[in-house]
């Protein structure tokens, strides 16, 4: 299932995406946050194209990122070999936009990269998960552009400002519950041209090994996001242009640049 | 005012410590949090003896932490200069823990210390303030421990997982919204023996210039805690170990550690 968040006349609420009958895509509108009160439906539908999709998460604890986890995004960035171990950073919930917001380029930057990766909703409350069980954990997927001011990163050492400007996180456009990992692919454009391709078996770590690995460090809890690194292609972007990664069974997130 | 947030009898409440009455301190309970619904009391008191204080706060959005901004402990940690501009990182709010509550090293690490720390409660959604108008968004000061696992914070660069781990930050034991900056002092005492010591006043960047900046980055939510750097004197602490972080004017963070 598809589980959408969006503003529709003035309410904000959750709703499963409905694309069954081509061509006129519905929201079932569901009582309350899917995560905490089940798939409970009211009855009502909204077209989703009078709906706003909104981020369809804001993560109450955490927006866990790792680096360096697809081998040829190690080679271009050329900042030394991929880690043993997952290496992560946190995004503060401040940096989360939806589907359509505006990535915002800050003053301070004056080189600021997509990168475009599959991100994992996180559903239950966990600590010490294992690699096997780590599915059981997971409430879904979705898409994340880790947005990160280049120079900054390089700059400060410590990467937490250079990935955590305002608008520097947007996720969406929904959440899959029922996701196959095992065919998927991240594909960004940059202004409708083909930046990043690759499929998510190129990551070094995968995406049950980071999530064992990061509640080994914190507990994880519901809502909770986690970036999963992004493969080659990573480019600046500029004023006026538009990001789409596209990650197919997911959808794609677009996203305008101010 | 001293605001803490405590248990008592099942019931999880804010109050004003009331230390009018020497020996026989009472928290005055409040309708809700005060950040929020101001200060409401309910007309019940609680004897400070029968309270269970616990964190002052649960940040929703950010703990900011700061690296580098005592000269002396730059000097100790032999880690480059002093960082022009505050250097900033994030801690999980999955990582506060209260006053009294165990510090629990992790398996990962052989080497964990304590940084004694005065922290801020920022209490209005800020962006872009000014220096002269940090004091504005300011809730109040309260002490942290900015615990943190010193052979994972080297060996991995980025500091999120040492700085991370469930239970590296305790907060409180109250926020005081009416504290003098000017003559505050942090101590630190490791089993009762003094190990950190140092005015404020010698932090590098000032708590209004590290508020300023912070928000220049991030939206700032009310809840947010940063945590202003620490002094020379760090060490390690191990099983049975006692940290308590002194303020005057706050009060004593004490945390055994397991």
């Amino acid at each position: 299932m598809k589980i959408a968040r969006f503003s529709h006349q003035g309410a904000i609420t959750f709703g499963i995406l409905d694309e069954s009958d081509a061509g006129v895509a519905e929201l079932v509108v569901l009582n309350g946050d899917p995560m905490f009160a089940g798939f409970d439906t009211t009855g009502e539908r909204v077209p989703l194209a009078d709906a706003t999709l909104l981020a369809p998460v804001i993560p109450r604890s955490k927006v866990i990122g790792i680096g360096k986890n697809y081998l040829d995004h190690v080679a271009e960035m050329g900042t030394g070999s991929a880690p043993a171990e997952p290496l992560m950073f946190l995004k503060p919930n401040t940096s989360v936009i939806g589907p359509g917001d505006r990535i915002v380029r800050p003053a301070q930057s004056s080189r600021v990269d997509f990168e475009g990766e599959l991100a994992v909703v996180i559903g239950s409350i966990a600590k010490n998960v294992r690699v096997a069980d780590a599915a059981s954990v997971i409430f879904g997927y979705t898409i994340a552009n880790d947005v990160t001011a280049r120079d900054l990163q390089k700059s400060d050492g410590q990467w937490t400002r250079a990935k955590g400007f305002d608008t520097f996180c947007p996720i969406g456009p929904v959440i899959e519950t029922e996701f196959d990992l095992a065919a998927a692919t991240v594909e960004t454009r940059l202004n409708g041209v083909l930046a990043q391709s690759a499929p998510v078996t190129d990551m070094i770590h995968s995406v049950a090994e980071i999530v064992a690995y990061a509640s080994s460090v914190f507990t994880l809890l519901p809502g909770d996001v986690i970036l999963t690194g992004t493969p080659a292609g990573v480019a600046a972007i500029e004023a006026g242009d538009t990001v789409e990664i596209e990650i197919a069974g997911i959808g794609v997130l677009s996203n305008p640049v101010l």
